[in-house]
């Protein structure tokens, strides 16, 4: 269990999210990250309800930020790879296969998950407006179409390169995240996501995401 | 004159797409990095007219594949980042240097680009149609604070992290997509955006990016 509060390593993550968005703020990639590299970290809990601007090394208002004595940084894809750089577990020596994870890595940031952003906007800020069916109509085929190319990418494999890398963590998290249940998902990507959230270091770090959170009465005072 | 027929560096481009299009697509970003780094490449030109799939290595069929050796990439972000760690003129040895800029060449494409993307969507698979001004009502005022908050994080240094970095090429890439015309730029980063734009490695990369395009009428024969 590497939550530690001595750890050099320290991760901000939310003091409270709405019900409905827990298991899926952006510290959970950091957090599952790091146990897949074994590396110990401490949590430093921002609740917006009282601190709207967060810790003001992340310039989105957001959670994480990933402190490492003078290193500070923000971005899941950043902190993943940081920690994937320290680990073979997460990040293969071999140049060719490196190079691979990396690709993996964008892939999942750049080329799936915008299309799901656009989705969760259209959710969120156009719910009960005709422009949010528009936006599903146009945008869920389109990403429906990438799974699909996706899907054969992956083929029977168990991950996109045959062993788990950082590639697969973020492409994993970031299939996971909703509307998954309103699209069509190739039965290997479901299987895949499975595999992926099944994995030791995704449940311990799940368990701490959650465990982290206050009740939904509580509050942190700023 | 980075373009060289025998160099070991192989990025596929578009030989043509709609002139909208020209200067956007995202071999210009890699060509950038590689004028950036000094670094000799060859294009091999993909005709989607005639060859709609493009090159197998590219699973969303887009350009553009970087090939060096036994390495194959696609994903700009990756292959962006991978000519970086060979060039101190795109990513500094200084550890907590480097934490940064790669920081902020993922929040370019993983925190503005799929703002910028969904608005693509809107603008070609919604043209005429009431929910496009939707999604432009509900995305633009979110776009333009993120913008907001990065233009406070440039303030008036000349790039993100002071000097040129691997990041500032992927966010003024970014930025400088459409639509950029219809969006409230902060002057600081309006000026950000030229002075990307202004580099004679910009310059050299856009130069070779547009004289690859075949004219109008012509194709290439698949």
């Amino acid at each position: 269990m590497p939550m530690d509060a001595n750890a050099p390593i320290e991760v901000t993550a939310m003091a409270w999210v709405p019900r409905g968005a827990r298991g899926q703020v952006r510290d959970l990639r950091v957090r599952w990250a790091l146990e897949e590299a074994g590396l110990s970290y401490r949590t430093r809990l921002i609740d917006k309800r009282n601190q709207p601007e967060g810790d003001s090394a992340q310039p989105w208002a957001q959670v994480p930020v990933y402190r490492e004595g003078d290193i500070t940084m923000f971005e899941c894809g950043a902190i993943a790879l940081h920690i994937a750089e320290k680990s073979e577990a997460l990040l293969p020596r071999d140049p060719v296969r490196r190079a691979t994870a990396i690709t993996w890595l964008f892939a999942a940031l750049n080329s799936i998950d915008p299309m799901q952003q656009c989705l969760t906007f259209a959710r969120f800020m156009g719910a009960g407006q005709d422009w949010a069916d528009g936006v599903r109509g146009a945008v869920i085929p389109a990403l429906e179409g990438r799974l699909a190319r996706l899907s054969q990418r992956l083929g029977d494999k168990e991950w996109l390169d045959g062993r788990f890398t950082v590639g697969d963590l973020m492409m994993v998290a970031t299939l996971r995240t909703p509307p998954k249940g309103s699209l069509a998902m190739p039965d290997n990507l479901a299987a895949y996501i499975e595999r992926g959230e099944a994995r030791p270091a995704f449940q311990a770090a799940m368990a701490a995401h959650m465990a982290d959170f206050l009740p939904d009465e509580e509050s942190v005072t700023a």
